[in-house]
């Protein structure tokens, strides 16, 4: 284990969130709020241990893939550490693990919150929230490999830990042109929203923080009721550009080198449009008998449709109080989640589009034994060893998921409570059903079942393996 | 595809039947109930219609897995419906589908009812009730494989469809003689249950329909409240026999041919034993609380745990009141289930374990990507095939889950009702959560709901892949 360079690695990602950390210290100045020394402390001893991590150079800059998993995973554990500390500093979310909890929620871009009263928040508070999705949604080694000079043949590990999907393709040869890439269609795209939001007359503080939980797919909202009093053209304008950012950047990196053919042949994104859509249409058809027309039943459809399915969790409407077909099609798409790398979570619309190709291969094998077919997805075989990973995912996602159940029912909330909320952290959504609802929050939980959670959102965001290694024992063997 | 011999199969499964309803007739006879008439006359039909079949000899006896598996899904649905008839014509059940899905529940030793009061119902359907769990149990084709002079080496296919587990061994080379020894051991268990209860002061009637439930790991009692009122004693047979009855039969067949040692070296066995165990302690430690002493708790913590994992669904009190934290081990335990080559329903511990193995080996593979590992399960190498089967079932299985819960919640009851009467239809448990709970029935869903989980304990008792080649358009296309 090359301990040192996992440390210059965390090092790297502190002095990063120092810097972060000084644009709520901004806001805070603009609306002369005390909570900005919170932040302005947390920044100074952020980037205090950052640099002395810094110092130690390492010897050797090979990072074999385990180090880079456990890089990533101890970043992210100490980045939402850090991040919290303001919260708590500030004490306007007086408990620790209640401050670690919404800094978790907000890096891995989930949304689910602690807070019984949002609107209750300073600026520089709510503005710090969203921001952590921004951040959290591309990722913050990401976001190091494009800006940092950081060198050698390695750097793929720590794409490969951050990014989701079953495979990570590089768009070009370099990984920090890669990186480069992704985070300048990321910023761009939310410089779009942000006009688009101003244009339909949202105030500026609510623009920017809504198109950083937008582009985040996160889902922290600054008003109690999310999306709900925003009017008709900004609802619009949020659900487009969620389901936007709940698409695979390589399609807009298509666009952008003018091949849009190749770009709309993407597999994934037609299944996953394809869900959108008929999840739409009947969820409007449930629901129509509740709204004033045909009309407004689509729109709220649509949007809340757009907000599950890229696991970002605004809400137009509480959609708790649905038919339960319509609450069971929105449970279901918190499971399919959003595509490959995208800023989404879930299972990915990838993972589902091969495994039911291999249900297919099966049973065409029962027909025909003898024939030989291979898996075709995206115009290529899929190779084995990402069939055998897609599997072993879904079997450590369904076991994290179970004892994760088990683990908050002692805390006696009710079965679709801890259904939900789980399958809410886990697959990084926000809100779920009954008492973690749109109109709920997660703060009646106990300490341990806020741990749980705290963990479902990291192994969600980061896809299990580096959080799973983390907790391994041979991990930390001498080989 | 050989339809001949396939119509062949599935005429002999109608005449089997037909002498099968000749056994609630003597029920009938004994107790005087005009009910009576409906089985003699539904044993008429099916013996006609059954004979009809037979006359026609295939002119090749040659059957792929394909048509076994065509031959079994066909097999189970006519007998359903054959055995549905009596319930039906007796007007005891008015309604088809209710007598349909009280059928299916019985072969498929589900055991969920759909009766509002079962102690309504006359002896000679009571018995046969119980005796349709009997008989689905071990399975109605390698019953046939059993006693009737079917020869040709295809016969693999019928038992390898009908027997429950990711791999079926054959016990001795001869598939004949493998079916006579597995119906020879239940057989003689099911009578050593029988006596007990008898000794332990159960009427005979109650004893040999308790014994038929227990075996088969069906569920349906013949009192409203389920185990509840029989004594403790009783209660303890019960629990002991609903665990032995959910072991694979290997291990009884070992200790028949004097291999104890290989029989206690069976690694699902330990893995199941172990989940009963800790179940029990967690269980009874949460529910403490509500019983007079501990090892009244103990033993009711035993008997659920027991009923569930074996999914026999037998209760002795309404475990729908318990804590949320055991409620949750409960509906953990019914995806579990019993062993491979045992009675019982679920997923399967052998699935599990593997599942388990390959979850290992992957983080195993992170540590030491060069290294090479064979996930070994009962001192054997796993094969590919074996592996590869085992994630396509978990695929299948969480679709038809998914797929199911969706289509029921159109009834609009909640959704831990939709999600546990989903388990425990699939896992062929019996009863549920909420509105399917052990004080509840099935009768209030739609008739859609009805078909739908009619399905689904098909789906669950054949594991699968039968009923879904039934409705695969491919396979009944000329190749």
């Amino acid at each position: 284990m090359n301990k040192r360079m996992i440390s210059y690695i965390v090092g790297s990602v502190l002095c990063v969130e120092a810097a972060l950390l000084l644009l709520p210290c901004l806001i805070a100045v603009f609306y002369q709020e005390k909570s900005g020394f919170a932040y302005l402390f947390t920044a100074l001893l952020a980037g205090a241990v950052g640099a002395i991590c810094l110092l130690y150079k390492p010897k050797s800059v090979v990072l074999y893939a385990r180090e880079g998993f456990v890089a990533v995973a101890l970043s992210w554990i100490l980045l939402s550490f850090v991040g919290a500390l303001p919260l708590y500093f500030s004490r306007e979310i007086p408990s620790m693990i209640d401050a670690l909890f919404e800094t978790v929620s907000g890096f891995t871009t989930t949304g689910s919150s602690i807070l019984p009263n949002v609107e209750a928040l300073s600026y520089c508070n709510l503005f710090w929230r969203s921001f952590t999705h921004w951040i959290g949604g591309m990722g913050v080694l990401v976001f190091i490999l494009a800006i940092l000079p950081v060198t050698g043949g390695y750097n793929m590990h720590l794409m490969r830990a951050e990014s989701p999907g079953p495979s990570v393709g590089k768009l070009v040869p370099r990984v920090k042109m890669t990186a480069k890439i992704l985070y300048s269609i990321y910023f761009v795209m939310t410089l779009i929203e942000i006009l688009l939001l101003l244009a339909g007359g949202m105030p500026w503080f609510d623009a920017v923080t809504t198109a950083f939980g937008t582009a985040g797919t996160g889902g922290f909202g600054i008003k109690a009721d999310s999306m709900a009093s925003y009017n008709s053209f900004l609802q619009t304008v949020v659900t487009i550009f969620m389901i936007l950012f709940g698409v695979n950047f390589n399609v807009y990196y298509l666009f952008l080198v003018r091949k849009p053919l190749q770009a709309l042949r993407c597999e994934e994104l037609r299944y996953y449009l394809l869900i959108i859509l008929a999840s739409i249409v009947l969820i409007t058809f449930n629901i129509q008998g509740s709204f004033s027309s045909f009309y407004q039943a689509f729109h709220h459809a649509a949007f809340q449709v757009g907000s599950i399915i890229t696991t970002t969790g605004f809400a137009t409407v509480d959609f708790n109080q649905w038919p339960e077909f319509s609450r069971t099609i929105l449970v279901l798409l918190m499971f399919i989640g959003a595509c490959a790398g995208s800023t989404g979570g879930g299972i990915k619309v990838s993972r589902f589009v091969v495994l039911m190709k291999t249900l297919k291969k099966e049973i065409e094998h029962f027909l025909h034994p003898r024939s030989i077919k291979i898996i075709q997805f995206e115009q290529k075989p899929v190779e084995h060893l990402v069939l055998r990973t897609v599997n072993v995912f879904v079997v450590a996602y369904l076991l994290i998921l179970a004892g994760s159940v088990l683990l908050i029912s002692l805390d006696n909330f009710d079965f679709t409570t801890n259904f939900t909320a789980v399958a809410a952290t886990l697959n990084n959504i926000g809100p779920g059903l009954n008492g973690v609802g749109p109109a709920g929050n997660f703060s009646q939980f106990s300490v341990l079942s806020k741990m749980v959670m705290i963990f479902d959102m990291l192994a969600g965001r980061l896809e299990i393996f580096p959080l799973l290694l983390l907790f391994t024992p041979a991990t930390w063997k001498k080989s």
